[in-house]
């Protein structure tokens, strides 16, 4: 609301790095998808922090992160048929910093069951989505672009954890 | 196509609109899976209507819609695990109003059936998609932001509720 | 990273393309789930291509395109409940030219199976996931504004096809 205090040029800087970080956030599946390594050692700090939560490897740095995209269990992922799915991000800028609170479905094709027919559709099993969680993604701005500090994510599973990421939301906004 | 008429703070105006708008749009995910009702309080107008269509409660008033998410019905399914999840959404601004058409899903971890494991990606017995609705958001511009009007949805179950909301993105084009 | 060259008008319509490109893409759902043929018509150019890939029938030209959504298989489908559903889409525009890489989920209602009740959310035999495809979309600036050349999509389903599309994300982005 205070954006008639800033001059043209601070508001369509503004505006580009929101639509940098949209596409920020939305290259992320395509990574995970195809285990793109170059795509995450260019949007994470080189000290940046991956925590996927309890359960399963969290990672920190730019290149180990990359690398866990190469991982014999992630290229199984892969071809099994993977999709990481992702909603609309709040995004919430800062001056040189950000915090995005977005939500990611992960999918596989069902290996079992029978096919349902949709008309002009084809035929399928459906699909499983084996993880529904919510993510807080700390960016930072560099010379080089936003960078991602630190992406945090939590299983919706009903605990307190993914939760209180979301109220990362309102915090920003208070802010 | 008429933007070569406005002042460059003019489209600037209608871009910031456009991403304040956005926000308000993926602020309403975290909002519902947390209780949080000082975020409906915000972005609802003082006569704000919530429409949810046959089956379910609507409510009319920014207060008593905040109201439903401490209600205790809802804080059970949040306990259960809940997640609104958004597409991306269609929005048309017309000068001082905006209808934006979203799709949403709402899910919850399934409760039983066997757990299907994802190399790298854990073990899980998946989500219920337990509905999946479009959304018609009239939207106000106000001294303090956008504020929601009214929010209807229907759900997606093959009646023409849903398919009226849906052409909405169609006559704003057309607008 | 190279905007600073560029007057404040290049930049605010460089993001008024990108706005524009978001709501062509949000449009496509309410168009193919209403069967909404004109909005096909708007948006695929005269020759645009619709390759839905392997097992599907795919299209040329943006009227036969349109009248696709008119079939009898297409309405039935609609009939039975669908909802196309898309997350955040990647944007590289370049010139003339953008590059969207997607991702779309389609969805119906369960017919059979038990429902589930969820607290304040009514209960719901659940929806089946029939179809998750990676999209890549072709676009062209015109004077009546940004058009589809070519839409390609392919099954989520272990195969090279998807990850092929998705990696044109990349690709863009290093242009």
């Amino acid at each position: 609301m205070a954006e008639q205090r800033l001059s043209l040029e601070q508001r369509i800087r503004a505006i580009e790095d929101r639509l940098e970080i949209y596409n920020l956030i939305a290259g992320h599946p395509p990574s995970a998808d195809t285990g793109t390594a170059a795509y995450a050692e260019a949007v994470y700090s080189e000290d940046g922090v991956f925590d996927r939560g309890p359960g399963l490897t969290s990672a920190t740095g730019n290149t180990v992160i990359g690398a866990m995209l190469q991982s014999p269990p992630h290229k199984a992922a892969i071809a099994g048929g993977l999709a990481h799915f992702t909603g609309l991000p709040h995004v919430a800028i800062d001056g040189d910093s950000a915090v995005v609170i977005s939500y990611l479905q992960i999918l596989t094709p069902n290996k079992s069951g029978d096919p349902v027919e949709v008309p002009n559709h084809g035929a399928s099993r459906g699909y499983h989505i084996h993880r529904v969680v919510t993510n807080r993604w700390d960016l930072i701005r560099t010379p080089a672009g936003w960078k991602i500090k630190r992406r945090t994510l939590r299983l919706v599973d009903g605990s307190e954890g993914s939760r209180d990421l979301l109220r990362g939301a309102f915090a920003a906004e208070a802010s």
